[in-house]
């Protein structure tokens, strides 16, 4: 869930994140509104295909040619389109000019915060990342004030970079790994935060910070959320369908749920915690204060423990965890099968509930799915009815990205342009 | 999923159940699908309000006093709506004349086959149920296609009392225990069905016996989505949030999930099994092929076992069940309480993957709520990372109705024809 910091200058529909909800063609939409839809309608038309001429979006939105030029016009000086040179269709009529996104103007910033890495993204109208900067430390440790100021600066040094490059961010969209509402981080076990007003907290730092500049909109969502967005928006075309379970591997073992190209956020905000889903009832103690979660299984920790490794060790761990399976090793790959299993069996449920296309490996499991995709299978063959999860279906696969929850980040706080440009122009 | 028969006389979007894909402001709507869509949005802002007068209904579309009183003439014209004498709002001005849906004309027929009955009921534009008549049967001992006839020779009974009323239907939704799609019972496992074409076959059977009339459109869906939209629509509307998970517990235990107003289908329309998610992984076989799922702890079968009566006995069981459990029978209680733990190890996964607003109980379980929940909200309040599941939340609740998806299935056969009357006219 996202929402509008208190001081937020653009109101919260501009940077919900959400398209603005169809109207009924016989709702009166006024003039202006018509023409801020429309706008969107053109950009959006532009964004999605990449590359397009005036003739190919009038097509593609069904209006005339005239309205969609004088619309490409406005987006033009807007900042928000330009033109590349002549086309060919190789079709009789004139070549048209070619509209793309403008690489330059307005830009999203992503701004994650992970148990053990800060990661901030700059992306442009177009999605591509054109500003990354990382830190690895452990932010169990740290108090979450002393986190928030330190990925504080990270921001502003990537701002800097952003507008040297003659990009301006709009918008900020806060990752975290955890349970989020109303801009506050609920419950993050991972992190032992709690009741967390990090949205508030965030947009102050940086409006101090960044003074006399009028501050920035800033919203809240869960990392696996992100990460999953990114997926679907940047992911391989042929590999990522329009409805995946993604289940991001870190230190906690993070889900998302994208059905039909939309992210399933839940009544409340806090679906996809597959990592506290039951794997076994009686089973170790968790963070969370029950027993038995997947995550005590297939957690991070737990595969680094079970392989013999330290579990604290982290991304090196995970490495070496990977080299340690190459060479069959026999605690290494006795780990991952027990891991697989029990996402099999986790897995096995929630595809029963749901029925996604397929599972999304993101996270360290990415490159572990190798090993850990065999044993998952066999479960899911055993326990889903449909009798569409058969070995070897390939239908659980590593995700096509590492993750990238900072760069989902950073789109999404794109989208509020593409919903209405005319707010940011 | 719904599809339609092959010889479907008025095309699949007619009948496709949901409404049509909203358009863009920008897109060129021709004057005929603007009208269409307008009559849709007067007949439905009747329809969901219960009566409305004109200047309502233009209050709430957004449409012109003047534009609604043409819509509303026509839909008069073909019998979508009637007047219903005046109304004085105690305001100002003239009184308006309350319109409501017409209690006579379009109908839609609804044919649940369940293990061990066959319903029909044929409901009105309003929702409101007009014929209904229940066989009990077992129907795990008879061949498919003497099932199919002998309902269709249910429906036709209903279709002649329908008329009698001066009631039409004008499609037919069947109900059934299993994984639906195209028109196809994939696997219904209780009912040892695999591949039955029963749309296809139901309305060949029906059109025979119909000529010369002509034939209806038949769609078929899971017997649970169709209970669960019964109760969203004709539940409780205090009790009946936007977003739950709905449990039937017949002999299968069926789920259906309704986010925001909406059934949850899935990729391939297999969403919501939840009676065969993992309980435990080396419980009991399950004729899914399995072990250890739901069914085999909190299916009727299994409650009736485990309280020391006739596992087959099914509907007079669960009511001697209730009785022993209200006389504070050991082996009842006991039964009760297992499935009710099972049941929230099970409901916990569901709810931190997905999220909803509250579990509603129908079927078998309705009746047994009071014995379930305790167990069930226990586990709940335990296992579930967002800590909105406390022992008496209220929000593992039971259904306000008694499992009716016959009358789920006639209703959403009315869809079509709010979706656009002019079809139907």
């Amino acid at each position: 869930m996202t929402i509008s910091p208190p001081a937020s200058p653009s109101g919260s529909a501009a940077h919900s994140g959400k398209p603005p909800a169809p109207r009924s063609l016989g709702a009166k939409a006024d003039k202006d509104t018509v023409r801020r839809s429309n706008l969107s309608l053109v950009l959006r038309a532009v964004h999605d295909t990449g590359e397009s001429t005036r003739a190919q979006v009038a097509a593609r939105v069904g209006l005339t040619r005239a309205a969609v030029s004088s619309l490409v016009e406005q987006l033009l000086e807007g900042g928000f389109l330009a033109e590349y040179g002549k086309t060919f269709s190789g079709q009789a009529g004139r070549p048209g000019t070619v509209l793309k996104v403008a690489r330059t103007g307005v830009a999203g910033l992503g701004v994650e915060i992970n148990v053990d890495y800060l990661a901030v993204c700059v992306v442009d109208l177009a999605g591509t990342d054109r500003v990354r900067l990382t830190e690895h430390l452990d932010n169990r440790t740290r108090r979450p004030s002393d986190v928030l100021c330190r990925v504080a600066e990270l921001a502003l040094r990537a701002i800097d970079s952003a507008t040297a490059q003659e990009l301006r961010p709009v918008g900020v969209q806060l990752a975290l790994p955890g349970l989020i509402s109303e801009g506050t981080v609920r419950h993050a076990p991972n992190l032992g935060w709690n009741d967390i007003t990090v949205v508030s907290r965030f947009h102050r730092i940086l409006a101090v910070e960044r003074r006399p500049l009028p501050p920035l909109p800033v919203s809240a969502d869960n990392e696996a959320n992100l990460a999953a967005l990114a997926e679907l928006w940047f992911g391989d075309p042929q590999e990522t369908p329009r409805s995946f379970l993604y289940l991001s591997g870190e230190v906690g073992v993070g889900g998302a749920l994208v059905l039909g190209g939309e992210l399933l956020r839940g009544a409340h905000g806090f679906a996809g915690e597959i990592g506290h889903v039951v794997a076994q009832a009686d089973g170790p103690p968790c963070r969370c204060g029950a027993r038995g979660c997947l995550e005590q299984y297939a957690g991070q920790r737990a595969l680094l423990r079970n392989a013999g490794l330290d579990e604290d060790a982290g991304v090196p761990g995970v490495v070496e965890l990977e080299r340690r399976a190459v060479d069959e090793d026999g605690p290494a790959l006795t780990a991952l099968y027990t891991a697989g299993e029990k996402l099999g069996l986790v897995l096995s449920g929630a595809v029963n509930l749901i029925d996604p296309e397929a599972v999304v490996l993101g996270g360290a499991y990415r490159g572990l799915a190798e090993w850990l995709v065999p044993a998952a299978d066999q479960v899911l063959s055993e326990r889903v009815v449909s009798g569409l999860w058969r070995v070897g279906s390939g239908r659980v696969r590593a995700a096509s990205l590492c993750t990238d929850a900072a760069r989902g980040a950073a789109a999404q706080a794109v989208q509020a342009v593409l919903n209405d440009p005319l707010a940011y122009a």
